[in-house]
């Protein structure tokens, strides 16, 4: 095989197949980047067996053939090379030539048989979206799905379809995300969990250009992204997701629109006091026109206000700081609006479209410590 | 006590002392900032007993008084406080209230009885010096202290003042890092080992000014910076360090003048494959007016040249490829001369007027493996 292409393009293609790469594996065919350069082009894969992704790299093919590269070290040495014309060269041997300029790298390779195929994707179903629109919805829900594998839906994000509408949903327990578009046109209905690991690496490589555009494919076990000259197809988790829209209301005692940035801060001075293992809360209390933020921890207290606009009755209620946080970091709006409905109750966070809509649910705390 | 102070000017104050703070240590109060407030000014002063720092904040004292505040906790709470006029209110009990804005927060503080004393520095000399060009010094040499502390003086700089020229001086056993500069004025002949810790501190907080001065003073058993309202004092290390200029000879065998840039760039390429426990060299193979440089391991085989001015005779010889990159690294030159004499002595990079001189001893390797 031998193939002649840039050095930033190679680059570029490594960076976006890397992401399937597993960081260790027992099979050590899937820690590798296969290569495949055909008449018709490059073709650079790697997967994880849940996760592939193949993308193509613009350069030209003087000889046809396979190699398997270790990815670690062909990306280190590929964003090491000069930007200039890099020759990659392999032998009956699989060993591998990668020469730029007047350095000259032999690496040894391995054949691409063992590595696995990409499933393919049978559409059972498809939309279209701006890869950044989806970059952004992916950010904005991604920190509430679980961490843990106790409960594998909640590691993963149910992305439902109904007609021109689609959201992305995360719950772990404590809360609830859920980010809502409109889509171009009414592609039916249908619905998936996707992983979280998917979505997350699939952030990293989307544009940041609200006009490019990408497809996303359907079938019963797999999803596939599409977007310039990049496949990432993921399985998809099995099973039904949480019934989340019984666990909405649109009731609420309390209504407040608060400055976010003051709110942001005022719980970041909050969080300084509070560590995750002490679980102690921030206390909201809201009164007439005011909240007043408190935070008493083993290391001190903290106590501020913030103006607020009320509509409704006053309140004491308490949060983890970290969830309050989460949600609120990842919102555009100047001003929030936040729903409440008692000390026990869950806060809604969310606008009068419901483009967003965080839903926290409250912690205990002995009110008269406070 | 009370003081009033900026936001800024406070950060930057504890920013500075917390430099002596011990990361641990078994005396809770050396994990404290003592804050002294007089009718004269106010004073922030951090100490591990080995290396102290006190600081003048600018600001008004209400009440006179004195607190030690947990360094840590200090810090957070202050660099999330908005930019505004900061009150620290301390009482009897010495609980501390911190205010700005509509935060208040509340601390405890200690006595700062127990705060150990800055040790008074009977000046023996002193010499003057612009704050950019010694904190360049630092970083020029700091690299090749020794980081273990089986041999006390290696971990330490070697500062040498003779007349109106002064050198600092660092060697780990396979280098040693010399950069010279001359003062504004003869300040007769004297030398200190300094610690490695106190430079690296030191270094971080002074000026990148070139027109900012400090004054630099020793005694015995003592070194201080004075610098903008900031005094640091440090224990000097103890004995005689060794004779570095018995170590240096001007003779050669081989001259070389390369660029820096393509040869940085070579190396770092090298490194890719050279882990530091395979202990490889990378090999420099000089050949007429052609450097080739070879890395063999494992992982693969690197092979590049780049061109040289060459006086002298032909060379091979091998470096453990980080040492090399330490030393060139901090060389602003473009150009750089290697001197070279044979493959087991050492490899002088210097300039004409010795402003800088970085020695590193070769690695043996097996001529006919390459």
């Amino acid at each position: 095989m031998q193939i002649i292409c840039r050095q930033t393009d190679l680059m570029n293609s490594i960076n976006i197949v890397s992401k399937a790469v597993p960081v260790k594996s027992t099979m050590p065919i899937l820690t590798c980047i296969s290569i495949t350069a055909t008449p018709v082009g490059i073709r650079l894969t790697a997967t994880d067996t849940e996760l592939g992704i193949e993308t193509m790299l613009i350069g030209s093919v003087t000889e046809p053939g396979t190699i398997a590269l270790d990815a670690k070290i062909f990306q280190d040495i590929v964003r090491k090379l000069p930007d200039g014309d890099v020759t990659l060269t392999t032998d009956s041997n699989y060993q591998a030539v990668i020469t730029c300029e007047k350095s000259k790298f032999d690496i040894a390779g391995r054949p691409t048989d063992e590595f696995p195929a990409l499933p393919e994707v049978v559409k059972d179903s498809e939309i279209r979206i701006s890869q950044f629109t989806m970059r952004e919805m992916i950010r904005q829900t991604i920190f509430s799905i679980a961490a843990s594998d106790n409960n594998k839906l909640m590691t993963g994000e149910f992305l439902e379809v109904t007609g021109n509408r689609m959201r992305l949903i995360s719950l772990d327990g404590h809360r609830i995300s859920i980010r809502k578009i409109l889509l171009d046109e009414d592609y039916g209905n249908f619905s998936a969990v996707i992983p979280g690991k998917t979505l997350s690496e699939l952030s990293k490589i989307l544009s940041a250009e609200l006009k490019d555009e990408m497809h996303i494919s359907f079938s019963k076990k797999y999803v596939s992204f599409e977007f310039d000259g990049t496949l990432m197809t993921s399985r998809l988790i099995e099973g039904e997701y949480y019934k989340v829209d019984q666990m909405l209301s649109n009731d609420y005692e309390t209504k407040l629109v608060v400055n976010r940035r003051q709110l942001m801060d005022s719980i970041d001075r909050a969080q300084l006091l509070i560590r995750e293992n002490e679980k102690k809360p921030v206390i909201l209390n809201i009164k007439d026109d005011s909240m007043n933020i408190r935070a008493m921890t083993s290391l001190g207290s903290l106590n501020e206000d913030i103006e607020v606009e009320k509509s409704g009755v006053d309140i004491l209620i308490g949060f983890n700081p970290r969830l309050l946080m989460d949600a609120i970091r990842v919102i555009d709006n100047e001003e929030l609006n936040i729903y409440l409905f008692n000390p026990k109750a869950p806060c809604f966070i969310r606008d009068d479209e419901d483009s967003y809509l965080y839903l926290i649910l409250p912690v205990n705390f002995n009110a008269s410590d406070y």
